[in-house]
Parts: C-alpha cells; structure tokens; sequence
C-alpha cells in the first residue's frame, strides 16, 4: 500500500470508492476527472478559472513540452507549476501515448479498436527496440529518442506531482502474441523507469518530492491483465494506471476495468488513462477506479459541443444548432459555472456562429466544471451511501457490477 | 450644454480636462478609452475581465449586430447589455463607418489617408444617395439598405447608453468639393437622426434613456470642420464626435483635432472615433477630448503584439521575439493586470508559440488594462495639476499645445 492514497468512504453496492492522494501540491480528493493540459495550458482556460470550477489536480503532456518549449527550459522556470501559474497538484504522462498517437492518427481511435488496419506509415515514423522509442517531431520532422530513463528525467524536469512509467502503446489490432511481447517490454521499461526515479538527486530538481506511477498493460486478454496487475502492483509504485488498449466499444473497456481491478492492491489509487465520458466516468468509479483525465471537455467546448444531462443526447448539446437561436435559458439549468450564471444559449450560439474566441472560451469552461461538477456530486453520494441512486439518476439503470 | 456631463478638473497647461458622463447604467468618468466589442464580446474577453481592470465604458458596432444576430433579436433579449452580460455603459457607432469600411478595404487606412486611391469597386458594394446608404453584407453579399432613421431604429433596439448619428465616410482623397458635399449631406442626416431619436416611443425599448451624440465632419479643411463643429453643435445633440477623415498622418490627425475642438462648445462631451494608440490619447486629452475608442488593444494582442512603456518600441513588443525564451519578467514591469501578476514573458512567449488561445487572451487582456490604466493616471493627473509631468514622462517632450 503506498502512502500517499488514503481511502476515506467505500460504496456497498460496487467497487467505488473516496479517497485522498496527498501530494507537495496538496491534497487530491478521489474519485477525480483532471483536466489536460496538454502543452501546459487547459485550452482557453486561466488555472484561476480551474480552480474556481472545482479543479484539483491538471494533465500536462511530456510528449509536448519535451518538444516545445523543451523541458530544461521549463526547470529553468521553476518548473511547470511555476511556469503555467497553476500552484496545485500535476500530473505528467511519460510521452508514450503521444509518440505512438502520431503513428496511429488518433490515438483515442486506435485504443478504442475503431480503426480496422495497423497504419502502414509507422515505420516512418516511430521504431520500437528493447532499449527505446525513436520518433519524428510532429512539429518539424525532427528525430528523437525517448528511453524510460529519458522520460523520467524529462518529467523530474517538469516537476509533476505524480509522473507516468514509460510505456509503449500496442495497437488494439496486434493481436495477443504481440501485446503479450509488449506487456513484457513495457513491464521492463517498468522496472527501469523505477531505479532511473530512484536514484535521482532531489537538490536541482523543481519538485523533489514526485510520486510515480505504474502501468497496467495486457489489452483486452485477461490473462495478460492479471499478469501485468499483479507484476506492476509489486514493483513498489506509488500509484497504477491502468493504460494500452481499452478494447473495442465502451462494453469491452469495462471488461478491461474489471478483468483488471480485482488484481490491484485495494489500498493503491487506480487510474484509467484517456477516459472522461459521463457514462464511463460513473462506470468507472462503480469499477473502483481512482483517477480519470481526458481532453474531451475543452475539445468538445472548441468544436461547439457542451456537456448537458440529457443522456438522450449522449450529454451532448451542439450550441450551433439552430434551436438555441432565441433560447434565453443556460447551457445547463442549475449549473453553476460562469457561463451558466451570466451567458443565455442564444447568447453563446451567436458567439460560436460568428466565431467569437468567447463563445469556445465559455463552453470549454461550461464543459470542465460539468465534469468537474459530476464528480463533487460523485465524491458526496459515495459518503453518503448513495452512490447507487446517483448512478440510476444519470444512466437511467440500476447499479450492477 | 448637455445635462449628462458635468466637468470636474482642468488642466491648467492644455485643454484638458476631467468629466463625468452620466448614464442610466452608471457613470463614466473622462478622459476615458473605451475597449471595442465589436460583435457583442470584447474579443477573447469577458465583461467581468473589463470590469476588473477598469473598463467602464464598451463599444459596440451596430453595423456587425444587424447584421449578426439581428437587433430584434437582441432586443427581443433584452437589449445588447442583458444579451452580452456588460451591465455598464455601451456606446453603439451609427454602422456608417462599417458600410464604407468594406469599400475602402480597411477603414482605419483610409481615414488616416494611407491609401492612394478612391478604390475601384466602391460602386459595386456600397452606394449614396440623400436619403440612404444602399450596401452588400460582409456576411453574405446580401443587400441592405441603411438610412439615418433606420440606424436609429437599430441603436434603439440594441439599447446603448450612448449612440451615434448616422453619417458618410468620405475618403481622405476626396478632396475638398466632395468632404463639403458630403458634409452638408451629413448634417442634413443628423437632423434627421436626432428627429428620429425624439419621436420614439420608449416603452418597448430595452433602454429608454438613451443619449445621441452628433459627429462633426470636414475632414482636413479648417473652414468645413469649423462649420460642421458650429452646425453639429447648436442641433441640440448629448455629446459630439470628431468623424471623417483626420489627415495622413499623427501631425495632421492632431491638427484636425486643434481646428476643431474651439468650435465645440466647452460643455459637451467630445469624442475622437477611433484613434486609441498611446500617444494620440495623450495628445487627444491635451487638445480638449474625452473619450476613445480603438479595437487596437485587441487586435494586436490577437497578433502577438504586447503594450509596453517604452516610447523607442513605439510602444509595442512582439511576444514571438526570440529574445523574450526565458524572460521571466512580466509583460510590462509595475502592470497590475492579471497576465502581468501571474505569467511571466518567457510563457507568454512559448503560449504564442505554440499557438495556444491562452497567449492570446491574456496579451488582450493586458493591453486593454494598460490602456485602462493609462487613462486612469492621465485622469489622476488632470485632477491634481501635473497632466504637464505625466505628459513629458511618457512622450519625452514637454507639453506644448
């Protein structure tokens, strides 16, 4: 059991759970969605505005800063936290993800089995050996090399409270014999990333006091979940993720949650990378996951798509859409972000349809607190012991895992 | 002398001089820079933002609002304030400027003379006559027709504290035959504005008590712009404005203002449309007028382009600078707004970059308070008798007007 997670309140329905992971940053009540700030910046959004709609904890990506402006520079700054304005908690991912992302075109497609071929271009673009990942900039072509050894450097330059293993991301079509290759790669790399976390010198670094987590891989094969649940949870982490391919459709990513789960020490915090749907949120924590993250909230605010509760719509409103044109009511009623407390939909339509920075500034913030906003309400229901009747209100099916 | 301003310090070197502007949604106090929102947002910004860092006064331009969304339908919601969620001041042009805006390419170029000749295809998008402006849409190339009542009509609708007589744009080349031919024309379409104005029935409008400000025209010729001022002046207006072409260049621009300014009644507020960089309001204020309004501190921070106090960079430094990589100085040394109290140049730097919407919006931002808080000293000094001082501290020279 590491130290930094304690459980506060358990559901005696499910696997949920509340929890504190406690962090040089402060402390992070769980279940949590973290908002990504992919390239040190939650799109369109101040870490002011983050704070103030409930946000505790913030992704940023290696993969990125690596490339622009370049870790040693951000040290030089202070650190992340220091350079973006955002004094809470931090999450860095190792970089993986985003190497292999370009590769495959979009990565969330390709975890979630949506694309039928293995691309044909990766080996332009990206090369796997034992020892490294050598990839192309996707800013100017340019060669790199990431080893597990250079992504945790990277992140102890960054200074993230919680910093990823390194890892590599099999494409959900590879078959089992090749993400049983990879699981033992990546479980490997595990290990390197740990003594390379360990024997670092603290002084120069921006956050001496960082937390790393580990990685599950197996895919969508039980055996290799378990497997790698069980190698990762003994190697001493301080968390587990729980990451590569999530399967083929939201059913089979559940599976992998609970085929999973059952092998991680209770008393770890668990997260699952790149999910944030409202039904996977809920569905997740029910699983007994910790920690979620996904870019969907500011991505969807940028194309004009706010979160609403109104699961006949997928929680998906498209403010562009010409009903909105005189509706005088919030995105959301009853929601308490700031645009829900002083923009009306006619307002926020006309902005998106003449193309106003306002009107993605308003919906990406609406769509952050929503999801941030959820899971406050998640975090209360659990305590109480009514986690079952929320999840009933939001998906309109009675709890059963 | 209009009953909505009052005079409340003056300068004993210059014309200037401190006011208030009362309006039935608060007060303003002059000289005064009002940040531009154009399609009802401040791009990029929020109207607490403005509120924040000391915007007391917003311009809108009814010429994009009819077009898009439509003032009925703002006014169906309550007017601009309610829909746009600005409860101070508004101030709405007259949409003449726009009209011809689109034919001369950029209005802003023309009116300060630096483009060479009387374009081509003004016949094709917009045509004069006494009664009416007949022009196509930026949007859409429909047809429209503009007349001094209907832009009245469209002002009420939207519902500003202050609007704006509806008037011609002659070009700066146009010489002197035709500045006088349209000026006569656009003093005959403020009787008509200002007829209009009276005899509307304020029951149904968003906002009844709306004030009409005159625009003095004339162009660069002292004899026209001394008649206009006299003309626009005893028509029983609420405040003036100084419209038309300014010259072709600062000196000019200035030189307009002088032979101008002693033909408007001390009384009256005066407002120069358009002109907001750092040396024209000063040199504005010290030649008698109150109030500004310019989309530059916007625009340029759309475009990288910091305010800074340094008269040898004209003011102005381009964030993408390499020289500003690991500059962890703010913006502007001393700035007490928001960018400059959290962010340092080297992120600001990256933030543009990277092309992240955050640069953007924080390099608006301060702009539109560095400008705010220029206004604000020049108020302060005004009031305590050293505007001579601050005038010398910022543009190197001694005040002599």
């Amino acid at each position: 059991m590491s130290a930094i997670f304690s459980i506060t309140a358990r559901d005696a329905h499910s696997r949920a759970r509340c929890g504190v992971v406690t962090t040089a940053h402060g402390p992070v009540e769980t279940p949590v969605f973290m908002p990504v700030g992919t390239r040190g910046t939650v799109k369109a959004l101040t870490p002011h505005e983050l704070r103030d709609h409930g946000a505790q904890i913030i992704l940023g990506n290696t993969y990125h800063l690596y490339l622009q402006p370049g870790h040693e520079l951000i040290a030089r700054r202070g650190g992340l936290h220091r350079f973006s304005a955002w004094d809470g908690p931090i999450l860095t991912d190792s970089g993986g993800f985003q190497v292999f992302s370009l590769v495959y075109g979009g990565i969330a497609d390709e975890i979630k089995g949506r694309r039928p071929e293995h691309p044909a271009r990766m080996g332009d673009m990206v090369k796997v050996t034992e020892d490294a990942v050598i990839f192309k900039s996707y800013l100017d072509g340019s060669r790199h090399i990431f080893t597990p050894e250079r992504s945790i450097e990277v992140q102890h330059s960054l200074g993230a409270d919680i910093i990823l293993c390194f890892d590599e991301l099999p494409p959900f079509r590879a078959g089992y014999d090749y993400t049983h290759e990879s699981m033992g790669r990546s479980h490997r790399w595990a290990a390197r990333c740990l003594a390379a976390h360990r024997k670092r010198d603290p002084g120069p670094l921006p956050n001496p006091d960082q937390f790393l987590f580990g990685i599950v891989h197996g895919g969508v094969f039980p055996d290799l979940r378990q497997t790698s649940a069980e190698t990762i949870s003994a190697m001493g982490f301080d968390g587990l993720c729980i990451g590569g391919s999530l399967g083929a459709d939201k059913a089979q990513m559940y599976a992998v949650v609970d085929m999973t789960v059952p092998h991680m020490p209770d008393g770890m915090a668990r997260h699952l990378l790149g999910i944030g749907d409202v039904d996977d949120l809920l569905e997740g924590v029910a699983r007994g996951i910790d920690m979620f993250d996904c870019v969907s909230p500011t991505r969807l605010g940028r194309h004009g798509t706010a979160l609403v509760r109104d699961q006949g719509r997928r929680w998906k409103l498209h403010v562009s859409n010409a009903s909105l044109r005189e509706d005088d009511g919030p995105l959301q009623a009853g929601c308490t972000c700031y645009a829900c407390r002083h923009y009306s939909r006619a307002y926020i339509h006309y902005l998106y349809r003449a193309k106003e920075i306002l009107g993605l500034r308003l919906v990406s913030l609406h769509n952050v607190a929503f999801l941030l906003a959820l899971m406050a309400d998640v975090r209360a229901a659990i305590t109480a012991g009514r986690f079952a009747e929320l999840y009933a209100a939001w998906l309109g099916r009675p709890l059963a895992v």
